[in-house]
């Protein structure tokens, strides 16, 4: 409990965007997000009070910040399980706790507790061998399929924005992966209309509250663009993959927000890919376009409050990230002055890094009517201003 | 400039909830604003990186403060005009100018100038003594005025939230505010509809944004209400407000936020009354019912970024102060237990400050369609219970 303020203190793992904007969340919930950082330039660790400078794979820095929190909870999943557990063990709350991250954390008890719940995934199999993979795309994993390449060869652990991820056309290509020693694990290549998010949150009470279904764009694995609603999504469908996300809290006991990411197949059928069990990329836009934000929400749910409404503030929204491609040319300053110029509505959220080629380092958002077109093509626009510090227009003549 | 971030740094002197709502804003601009705080406990100093604890009145903690920062605003009018004067020789740049923000510091000042720029103004005289306030209530102000009591009675400097105003009936009851020696003015008693604020803000560039003119509704002379838009107002008397407002931030040279607080006369003349050169109370609205809110217009303006689309994100939006009430009963993460479950939708903005009895603690906001009476209801009835602990249903049993 704060001494000063008499609310609860809440403790977030990892210093990146997402506890930087968790900060800015709680701030209007009275509170002052304390945060566990790798480094002073984390992005959270730019703009928070309450800093520890630690490791979140050290157990004693671990149980050093739990210490000063009232609760703990993540900005990523990389927090190792056995720590989850100990810090539990040792009387620490920590939400969403250590059985339901672990289905964040490692992809094959993941696809084995939701085959368990009847919830929709894609084939898959546990390999070990170059062998095991050419055995399942030639159909050895359920009785029936036929076979196919390509297949995607998986981390079972730590993959993220399309790290972790390989499509592989025959046993040959697979055979070095699986030489690594990492634990692995195959799945069928889905035939894909497009990609959606269901992001939901669960309070410890055990209230749930889902967003409307948004559309995730990829562009090398890496989200880029996100456009809620799901353009053109049918209702029933857009139904079928929030009772999926609802479901997928509850069974698993998660708290706070909880990403499903989905593959929507050409037949139009849902399939879950991944899991995430904190504010996430595909919740950007709620900042603005729902009246409960994914961050506020988050907080609410770990501190056992009720949930926030989720309903939009606007028809549309688009949302595009950042990611920097150029540091030449203006700098951030003089590009902000030109965006903020060009598109006075537009919102800007930069997470406080330097433009380095690569780096995610900011988001930009778009709200308006049901024209999502109109919308992407400003959220996009201004995003690769950022994100170049040369406008579309030039670049393309 | 930031070393680590290549954005210039915005210094705000004042840690109260102005500055905490603007570091809030600031994190989205890729900014972390630097706070000059009187005391570790001050609502900014709570939630903000890089806070600087110091007086405000002395010139020297001042100069420190500013000497980390490229641009230094304020979140109050009290830093004395002298030190702001020499800030600026010395180097410093200081938005809004020591000659703008002058006028929201004296009113007499404030007073002559807006009379000078023909703006409508309450009748008014500087006084020194008893007699010249039963001058002025005579008639002597201006020729074929009629003696009309109660007159006015203000401080010059200092007033804030009802304090340094006294409503006078006779030369008598004015004779102890006279002996104190403090600068005084004496204004016509105005009979009023009610109050109006218009908000707007200027860029160095020169270029000025208005919001739309909002209602405030004041008990013991202090705002606990405002409406967005202000119900009912003629298109033409809020045109009218917003170009006075732009008019003034204009020709004063004003650089950030300006609040112009009106009294809307019972004949439906405007007059102005306060100036205030911050974000203010009368635009906390704007944090969800606008799509640029006060708080980060204010530093765009300041680091003279182009100004943010004002237009509102709903039809219609209530605000209510929590004035706390009573610090017995239910705590403060009790109270916002119970105010989430019966009111998902509202916004609750809490400052950090224990609920001591006449203390702002925060605000919450109701957005909705034009049914204002139903938002004013919620937005109040939840600012009660925050306040009290005790819901009005009980109250008023």
């Amino acid at each position: 409990m704060h001494p000063r303020i008499g609310l609860p203190v809440v403790g977030m793992v990892g210093g990146g965007q997402l506890a930087r904007m968790t900060h800015q969340a709680a701030i209007g919930l009275g509170q002052s997000l304390r945060v566990l950082a790798a480094s002073p330039d984390d992005a959270a660790a730019l703009v928070a009070r309450d800093v520890m400078i630690g490791a979140h794979t050290s157990y004693d820095d671990l149980e050093t910040f739990a210490k000063a929190c009232d609760v703990v909870t993540f900005d990523h999943e990389h927090v190792p399980p056995e720590h989850l557990r100990r810090l539990t063990a040792a009387g620490h709350t920590v939400l969403p706790g250590a059985g339901a991250l672990l289905h964040a954390q490692d992809k094959q008890v993941m696809r084995a507790r939701l085959g368990e719940l009847g919830l929709p995934v894609p084939r898959w199999a546990p390999v070990a061998s170059a062998g095991d993979v050419e055995r399942f795309a030639a159909g050895g994993g359920r009785a029936g399929d036929r076979a196919r390449w390509p297949v995607v060869v998986k981390a079972v652990r730590g993959g993220y924005d399309g790290r972790g991820v390989w499509v592989v056309s025959s046993a040959a290509e697979a055979r070095p992966l699986l030489a690594s020693g990492v634990p692995l694990l195959v799945e069928e290549w889905v035939p894909l209309r497009r990609e959606l998010a269901a992001l939901a949150a669960r309070s410890p009470f055990g209230q749930g509250a889902a967003w409307p279904v948004v559309e995730t764009v990829q562009r090398d694995g890496i989200c880029v663009e996100v456009l809620a609603p799901a353009p053109g999504l049918p209702a029933a469908v857009a139904e079928r993959a929030e009772q999926i996300a609802l479901t997928v809290a509850r069974e698993l006991d998660v708290v706070g927000v909880l990403a499903v990411e989905l593959f929507e197949r050409t037949d139009g059928e849902l399939l879950v890919n991944e899991l995430a069990m904190r504010p996430h990329n595909s919740g950007h836009w709620t900042v603005e376009g729902a009246r409960t934000s994914q961050f506020e929400q988050h907080l609410r749910a770990v501190l056992d409050y009720p949930l926030g409404a989720t309903g939009m503030t606007a028809p549309a929204v688009a949302m595009a990230n950042v990611l920097a491609e150029r540091a030449d040319g203006p700098g951030l300053d003089e590009r902000l002055h030109h965006l903020t110029a060009r598109w006075p509505a537009l919102k800007v959220h930069l997470y406080g890094k330097q433009p380095r080629p690569g780096r995610k380092i900011g988001h930009v958002t778009a709200l308006g009517g049901a024209d999502i077109a109109a919308l992407r093509r400003d959220a996009t626009a201004a995003a690769a201003y950022l994100a170049t510090g040369v406008s579309a227009e030039v670049r393309h003549r």
